[in-house]
């Protein structure tokens, strides 16, 4: 089968790669069809990983849709010919988060294209069944690759605990923070501010439902222009330390910061507000749980994933398709159809 | 009355001050018999305040218990001769952080020696009923104005969470961190381990049923000898940024860091912990509804406070025994006894 | 002024009544424009009461909206010509409820129109400021005084924990019922199904939203046509038990049954379901803190109260209305517009 | 290998049974030492099982103890010599309640003499080596099996949020009932009450640190003699209508009713208490992720096993044990050791 396998920094290769053998028992195989591009996939490409570096030649990709195409012999719940849409992370089932029930936590995780493991940006690969959920028939593979990222925002919205009476503020307006926007709407916020430096992507913040978009890259002030204390959650989706500190003093007493933006540095925060504010800081780490709801949303049309696809590319083109990805002002989300 | 009056940076002074009127329907008098010194005492008298400076003259202290001497024509619950300890923040009970339930949070809340507002180191004052509390036959004086950092203490742990199967990291072993200590255990922490830099304070640590305590004055890492990811959560009382850092690898995934301390400067914190971790940070900012809990735990047996007295002073020695508080290394807790 | 007077069972008379003096201080003065009739008048008046009968003639009503007339002197955030809705509980907030925020299970509360005070169907009544809010210009007074009942469906949603992913089933379409379904869909559920006799009642709930309707009142089984364990939470607005015992089977488990309904029957509940479904059953009592939400979410047209008016009466009518009101398969909310 | 072995209702037969083949790789086998008696096992032999009969004759008990004599290839955890605790339940690890960190929950369980299949009472069995703990050297076999029952109660506490100024209600003083008072304590229960009929677990409550016990043989009226509205959680382990019913009044406002105890009939609730006082009602099955934290606090002293036990039986004695542990008076925690 062909495979986009990394060799080392910006060092990507597509070839043949030996098929997977007979999926386990309580496997299915999946014909990849549909591959999205994510921040992680870029780091190792151009820096070598967000953390151990890469030991092995291995496969990018780790938001995927496909054909089941082979199915173990415990299997039930799929037979060959059912799309598919992919959770890429494969726990162990065995230590303490797992039995707590934050398998995302798990420290023996499997998770496609990372630790140099091989990812979904080959044609063919084995995974267990209870991690591949049925696409309903409205929905393209495309659309069933982003369930992946759409769990990320979901359970980001999940832990900002947004619920009816909730006014939400999501910073950076990448694929992320988008959906972040959508599903905070959806759990009933009654505003939803989302913040970035992107004409683009503001624009799409404004289709997809936002109350309010800020363009942060002509701010004249330190701050957001947003009254104190007026936000119950921010969201962060950036990572960018001095994003996070316009937005805190927005933040309501008792409020939340939710992080799910990734980055090297540290984070100085500000420990009087936190204090004073007796405030709420949550990491967000993946997601668990979420390929249902996500794909029942999609199917609904209450969340849109499409809008969010600026480019797509075969698999032949994975190099180009990473670099353009790299481009924020032009490329939300680029797809991989193979 | 004699009152201590702060007039600027280390500028103290007892006098003669008016007395206060008859209590209001709702309010009981007080003559004050103990009063504790408090870091914000400290900060006042040494630099003039947490925040905003000396606006105006005003009595110090906010840790207080003494005898009722007179009720309001509403009161029922409290008579004269009764020995209290005092509750030190008045909130609104009209804002949305009342309403909620959250009225440690009030943001006009009269907080005693807070905002250049008289606090207690005065013979007589009138407050709310409800929010002084009859203090049980055993319980010395002191032992009710120390009811004040053990809510701080108490309402620490109730954010932190500690239950049965909980192992729980103090940081800090000042009066604040002691009682965090003691609470944890009452609550059921299978390990309480305390960190500080002072033998007398870790003596004491060890006194008061710490399992473990750890002398950071002498580390020989980065870190503190913890095994990584084996503490449910760190509770820090000192607000200095490297001992923080110090403990955030032994933290688990899905666990807690919960701030009391307090300190001007910005606090690094590790992005990428906090989120891999999934970690979460929680600032607490004083205490609600914990006065008779704190007092029943007193009058059991089942908390103490007495150890934490090192030192006590007239009214008229204010002076030396804010300076004596000062002494890090030989005092814990010093009390005005009036 | 006139007033609409309960004097024992089946005896309601509309009579002039001496007007409120001035507000106090912290009160408004209002001139009732809409009054919604709820359940418990009609209690009232067919039967004595929900508890304790009527020791003395009073107003009926507690679903207000009017326009502020008067202000008492520390009043800022309203002015005469204000139009209003009105929270119709007045807590103590001092007792233990009122200050841990759960100022709904005040025990000293003054809730209109129970334990024989008076109500709001007077044209006058005085009331707290921080209890009285603003009516955004698109609502009308109708619209106003629903927002009581809304607020009870908002606290049964809330403490029903709909959230994104939520399989929901309302028991019940009255008016708390309709309410219930309309903002389960708001917080984000993906199933919300509405059980009712009428068929008036459920074209209402399918109109509102319901993803389905099932008409109780022609089961086959014992149970209700539900897929056993497949929903996450039951609300209950009916008080029936025979209605909670069809849906029971229906719950997950770790599922909710959430009780807003009453009744003076004991509820025969299955102990082993229960247990070994390990549910929570959840009762709700009245709401907090839902005046501004609820009000906004009306201004948005993202929840609807129009529809469930079904009739409108003068102060002179108020009788008629009572009857109409009981009339459970012709009215569905009956208002009294004066 | 013997095994005592139900045939059908009050007979049980003690006989040879093949032994189990090698452990699966990821299975540990053991020799059982040490099993407890339970209600449920009493259930089955008295009358045929809690739920759906005897279907085939099998091995009784599920709280065991005893000592790892052979492990699978891939366990390192575990080796022969190991002393060893049990947990019963084995669950699926793939349904959504599994994933959901609701184990216990898990409707694919085996669990231990449950629906006809074998449980403890026999010399050697296989298990999941991640569902058996190491005993510490102080404690005995008898009280490695005990860490069941102490489970239920442990997650008992837990569901009912026991915390620092917690008051609670114990009905019953069985063994379930007796760890429950002890774990409330130990979470820090500022009261701790316990009802029973029998005077000899009444003392036992007594010894075991309960801060009053009430004999319910001796009510003189319908409630228990309680302040109305003076305990925030009531912990049923007996599973009696009555009893409930008598406790009801005292539950707070927001106030908590956890159900352990069993019983087929349906249980009536007070639906208008409910509702007014806002409570919850809270079903407990089993337990998950309790071991670990039981065995410290049995390791450490701070809850106590042995207390419990009355009676201790050989396997050949299977049949007059269970008869012995039918007898309330005479009898609480009846052991068999093999």
């Amino acid at each position: 089968m062909r495979a986009a396998i990394l060799y080392g920094q910006e060092n990507i290769v597509v070839e043949d790669r030996p098929d997977p053998g007979a999926p386990a028992p309580d496997e299915v195989q999946i014909r990849v069809r549909a591959v999205g591009l994510c921040g992680s996939d870029l780091k190792y490409f151009y820096s070598g990983g967000v953390s151990g570096g890469i030991k092995q030649p291995f496969a990018l990709g780790h938001e995927a849709a496909g054909d089941v195409i082979a199915v173990g012999r415990d299997v039930t719940a799929l037979a060959p010919g059912d799309r598919v849409a992919v959770e890429p992370g494969k726990p162990c089932w065995k230590c303490p988060q797992c039995l707590q029930g934050d398998y995302n936590l798990c420290p023996n995780m499997y998770f496609m294209a990372s630790r140099s493991r091989d990812g979904a940006l080959r044609e063919r690969l084995n995974w267990p069944a209870n991690l591949v959920f049925p696409l309903p028939e409205r929905l393209s593979y495309d659309e069933g690759a982003l369930v992946e990222p759409l769990s990320v925002a979901f359970s980001s919205v999940r832990h900002a605990q947004v619920t009816l009476g909730t006014r939400a503020l999501v910073l950076g307006a990448g694929p992320i923070g988008l959906a972040v926007a959508q599903f905070a709407r959806l759990a009933g916020a009654v505003y939803v501010g989302v913040t970035d430096t992107e004409p683009l992507r503001l624009k799409l913040a404004q289709d997809l439902g936002a109350h309010e978009t800020i363009d942060v890259a002509h701010l004249t002030g330190p701050d957001l222009p947003l009254a104190e204390g007026s936000i119950d959650v921010v969201i962060d989706t950036t990572g960018v330390d001095r994003a996070i500190a316009q937005a805190f003093p927005a933040i309501k007493p008792a409020g939340r910061l939710v992080l799910v933006g990734l980055n090297h540095e540290l984070l100085p925060l500000s420990l009087l507000q936190i204090v004073y504010k007796q405030l709420t800081v949550q990491g967000v780490y993946r997601f668990k749980n979420t390929y249902p709801s996500v794909l029942h949303y999609l199917d609904e049309g209450q969340i849109k994933a499409e809008p969010l696809i600026t480019h797509r590319f075969t698999l032949d083109e994975a190099e180009q398709a990473l670099r353009m990805a790299a481009c924020r002002s032009n490329a939300v989300k680029v797809m991989i159809e193979l």
